[in-house]
C-alpha cells in the first residue's frame, strides 16, 4: 500500500534524483572542504555558490565562487560557450575536476555549469562588483548584508566566539539555563524595559478578569523583555551549582551611541560557593583567555579579514594582551589615577557618579592592558551586591575595562545573608522569591554579565556595534 | 600608588583568604569530580552542597549532600558534636578526607563542617524530607524547584541537549544566527504575535514623530515578538549557505495544552543549495539520531533518573528507535491509514484541515516508529513552500512525528522561484526584502523548526511541557 517502503527509503540517496549529471562521479563539496585540503588535484567536484567576480580570456572565463562556508573564494575556469550567462552575483552549481593554477592554488576545471539564479544589477542590487562600500550604506540593506563578504566573516566569527564560551563553559562544569525573556520581574528599573502584550484585542477581550487591566489580561500582571537574567540565574544556582544563560536582553532607551542596542547578546554567569572578588576577577581573566585563544584557533582568517579593513597590525600584536596579566586596581585607586590626569580628560572627573567611558578608556590606556576595577562605593551600586564586611561604605563589586569599548563586564558578589538582603531589597513583594532563595540553603554566589558584541567589537576592531549583531535595533530602527 | 603591583595580583591565590582552614591541604571538589573518579581513598578534600538526607547514630551523623553537578550526592560522615546544626536543607562547607564504605562506595570523612545557611522547613519551605511531590505542586514554587533532584536532572539533560544540537551543527558547517527577537515582520498571522512597546510613557512622548501613534514611536512602527527566525534565517543562507537559530520564539494563544507555551525554544535551520524533501528528511533523521546517541553518551544518568518516574523500562529499550529506519509516508497515504481505522479514532478524519494531535499519534503507533509525512496539499501549508513541479496541487513540506508527542518537526524546501513566489507573496510591501532574496542570486534552500521542549518531552518521558524549561509562561502564568 505505502509508496516507498521502511528499507527502500532509509537506504536511498536522493543525489542522483534531481541533478542527474552529477552521479558520474562528482563529490559535493564545500569550498572550506577544497581549501582546507579535504580535496586535491585530480578530484571530480561538485560546488554551488555565488558569483564574487568574472574575468574574460580569449577562450575561457574565470570565475571567483563563494558558498559561506569560509572566506576564500576558489576560482572556477569555464569555457566561454559554457557561461551560460553566469555573471557577478549570480548563483552557479558547477561541476568538474580540482586542478592547480600555476600559483600552486587549487581551481576547478568545469565540465558543467548550471546557473540558479541571476543577479540584476541594474534593478537595485545595492553591491557592485569591485566597490567597497562603508558601513553605513551597507546596514541599509540588511537582508542583503550576508552577501558582503566583510559582514559574512563577521557572522562566522559570532558563532565561533558563541560557540567557544559555550564549550569553555561546559568544560569548567557550567549548564547553561534558558531564562526567561518575558518576566513580570523588572529587574533593574521599569524606565529601561519594554512592555509585551498580545497583539489580538480579541483576545485579550477573551481572556478578560474582574479587577486586572485588560492590557494585562494575557499573564493576568504587567509582563516585560527581560532586562537582566541574573537574578532568575541565582535561583538556579541555588540546587545547579554553576550555571550560565547566554541569549537576548533588552534596553528601551533612546541612544544613538555606537555601543548600545535595543536587543543585544549577553553572557551572565552565576557561581555558587564562590566568595571572593578575587576567584571573580580570576574566573572572568581565565574565561576571556581561554576563549579568545580558542576563538583565534578556529577563526583566525575571518578576524584577519574583518581586523584589516580597519588596523594594519598582525594578529600576534592585535592579540598581545592574550600573555599579560590584567592589573585589578580599586576604584578609590582609578578615580586617583584620574584625577592626577585630569588635563587629559574633556569629562570632569566625579566619583559619585562612577566612571564615564572616556575615563574606562583612559584607564585602559594608562595600564596599557585590560584591567579591572574593584571595591565600588556603595552608594553608586545596586541592592544585591555583597557589602563588604570590613569597609560597609564599599561593595565587593567589579568592571572590567578592555580597549576601543570600555566597560566590558560587570559583576559582584552577591549578598547572601537574609537579614542584610531584606533591608535593601528595593520591591519586597515583587521580589519576595528572591528574598526566600537567601532563607532556605542560602549559600555564597557571585556572578558577572558580558555583552557579546561588545567582546566582538573587542576582537574584530569594529566601532559600531550594529555591525558585529545580524540585525541590529535601536531607537527608530527595527527594520524586517 | 597601587594597591597591588600587576605581578603580586595576577599571581595572588584567594583560595586562602576568606577560608583559613583549607590551606592546610584540601583540595576544592565538585561531587561529579568525586563520583566520576578523579579523586581516590585518602585525597584530602573540600566539598560544598545542600544536605538531602540526615541519619544519626551513635556517635557519628551521616549526611547525604548533592552540590548540582551531577545526580549523585556524596555521604559526609561527621562526629555528632561537629554538626553545628546541618539539617536537611541546609548548604554546608565541609573538609575531610575521602574513604570507603563497606559497600565499597566514597564518603568524605569530614573534619570540619561549616553551615552557609539555615533551611527553616516551618517557615515555609515547601520541600519536606522524603517526601515526593507531583510535578503540579513543584511548578508552583519556581524559584525553589531547583532542589528537586529530578528537575535538576531535567535542567541539566537540557543543557546537554542544547549542547549537542550545537555541536552537531558546527561540525556539519552550520554557522548559528542570532535572529532578532523583536522583529517588524509578523511571519505567521498577527493573531498569534506579542506586541513590544516601551514601558515609559515619558519616553514615548519624547520620541513622538508626527504621523506616528504614541504606542509605535520607539521604531516608527509596530514591533512583535518573532514567532519564527526562518524567513531572517533564509536571509542568512544567501551569502553563508548553512545556518540555523536555537532561540526563544512566542505565541500568543490562550491555550491550556499540555505541549504548548507561551515561550519556548525552537532550532530552525536553513540549507542553501537543498532542493529535495528527499535530502531534508535525511538531514533531520540524521541529526535527531546523531544528537541523541551523543545525549546519551554524555547525560544518561540524569535521563535515567527522570525517566524512571514514569517508565519501567531501560535506557536501551526506550531508545531502540534509534536504531530503526524511519518511514517516509505521503500524506495522502497518511490519510488512508487514518481512514481505514476510523473506529480507533475518536476524531473525524478532515484532509482539508490536515491531521490532529490524536492522529499524530495514532499515526506514530499505527508504524510502532517516528515518521515522517511528506507531500502535503498545498492549500493548508504556508505560502514560502515550494508548490511540487509534477503535482501542483502539492507542496514539497514534510512532518516528522514522535511517541507522546506527535508533530516534532516542520519543514519544506522553500519555493526560490522569483515569479512564483511574488505570486504567492501575502503582504507585497512587508515581505519586498523576502522577494529580493529571489531576485538577486537566489539558490534553492530547505529547511525546518523543531521545538527544543518537545524533543525533551520526547526523550525524557515528561508529559508536561511546562516541566522541561526553566521558567513557563503560558497563559495567565508569567510568575518570577
Amino acid at each position: 500500500m505505502l509508496k516507498y517502503s521502511l528499507e527502500k527509503l532509509f537506504f536511498s540517496n536522493s543525489f542522483c534524483k534531481s541533478n542527474q549529471f552529477r552521479c558520474i562521479s562528482h563529490f559535493s563539496a564545500s569550498i572550506w572542504d577544497v581549501t582546507s585540503g579535504k580535496h586535491r588535484e585530480g578530484d571530480q567536484l561538485n560546488v554551488k555558490g555565488w558569483v564574487k567576480s568574472v574575468r574574460k580570456l580569449k577562450e575561457h572565463a574565470f570565475l571567483e565562487i563563494n558558498d559561506g562556508s569560509c572566506n576564500k573564494n576558489l576560482q572556477l575556469v569555464v569555457d566561454k560557450a559554457q557561461l551560460n550567462g553566469a555573471a557577478y552575483g549570480s548563483s552557479v552549481d558547477a561541476s568538474g575536476t580540482l586542478g592547480v593554477t600555476p600559483k600552486n592554488q587549487l581551481e576547478l576545471k568545469v565540465e558543467r555549469l548550471q546557473e540558479f539564479g541571476k543577479c540584476p544589477l541594474s534593478e537595485g542590487y545595492p553591491f557592485y562588483p569591485k566597490k567597497s562600500y562603508p558601513p553605513d550604506y551597507v546596514r541599509n540593506h540588511l537582508h542583503l548584508r550576508p552577501q558582503v563578504s566583510s559582514l559574512a566573516s563577521t557572522l562566522r566569527v559570532r558563532h565561533h566566539a558563541t560557540k567557544c564560551f559555550n564549550d569553555y563553559l561546559d568544560r569548567e562544569g557550567f549548564f547553561q539555563i534558558h531564562t526567561p525573556i518575558i518576566t513580570s520581574n523588572d529587574c533593574e528599573g521599569a524606565g529601561e524595559a519594554f512592555l509585551v502584550r498580545p497583539a489580538s484585542a480579541d483576545l485579550l477581550k477573551q481572556m478578560a478578569k474582574k479587577d486586572v487591566p485588560l492590557d494585562r489580561a494575557y499573564f493576568d500582571r504587567q509582563a516585560y523583555l527581560t532586562v537582566s537574567g541574573q537574578l532568575h540565574l541565582e535561583a538556579m544556582s541555588h540546587g545547579l551549582g554553576k550555571v550560565y544563560t547566554f541569549g537576548p536582553t533588552f534596553r528601551a532607551e533612546n541612544s544613538k551611541s555606537p555601543i548600545h542596542l535595543s536587543e543585544f547578546y549577553m553572557l551572565e554567569l552565576e557561581e555558587a560557593f564562590m566568595e571572593t572578588l578575587e576567584d571573580l576577577t580570576n574566573r572572568i581573566e581565565s574565561m576571556i583567555k581561554h576563549v579568545t585563544k580558542s576563538l583565534l584557533d578556529v577563526a583566525s582568517e575571518d578576524l584577519a579579514a574583518v581586523r584589516k579593513l580597519t588596523d594594519d597590525s598582525t594578529l600576534e600584536e592585535s592579540f598581545s594582551w592574550l600573555d599579560k596579566p590584567y592589573p585589578r586596581i580599586t576604584f578609590k585607586e582609578a578615580i586617583h589615577v584620574l584625577e592626577q590626569n585630569k588635563s587629559k580628560l574633556k569629562s570632569v572627573v566625579r566619583p559619585e557618579e562612577g566612571i564615564n567611558k572616556e575615563q574606562e578608556l583612559f584607564l585602559v590606556s594608562h595600564f596599557q592592558c585590560p584591567l579591572f576595577v574593584i571595591d565600588w562605593p556603595k552608594a553608586i551600586k545596586s541592592f544585591y551586591m555583597r557589602e563588604n564586611r570590613t569597609e560597609p561604605a564599599l561593595v565587593d563589586a567589579m568592571d572590567f575595562l578592555v580597549p576601543h569599548v570600555g566597560e566590558l563586564v560587570g559583576g559582584s558578589v552577591r549578598e547572601n545573608e537574609y537579614d542584610r538582603l531584606k533591608a535593601k531589597l528595593p520591591d519586597q513583594e515583587a521580589l519576595r522569591w528572591y528574598l526566600e532563595l537567601r532563607k532556605f540553603g542560602s549559600v555564597p554566589t557571585a556572578g558577572f554579565g558580558l555583552g557579546l558584541e561588545r567582546y566582538l567589537c573587542w576582537v574584530l576592531n569594529v566601532h559600531n556595534i550594529r555591525d558585529v549583531i545580524p540585525f541590529p535595533r535601536w531607537a527608530h530602527n527595527c527594520s524586517m
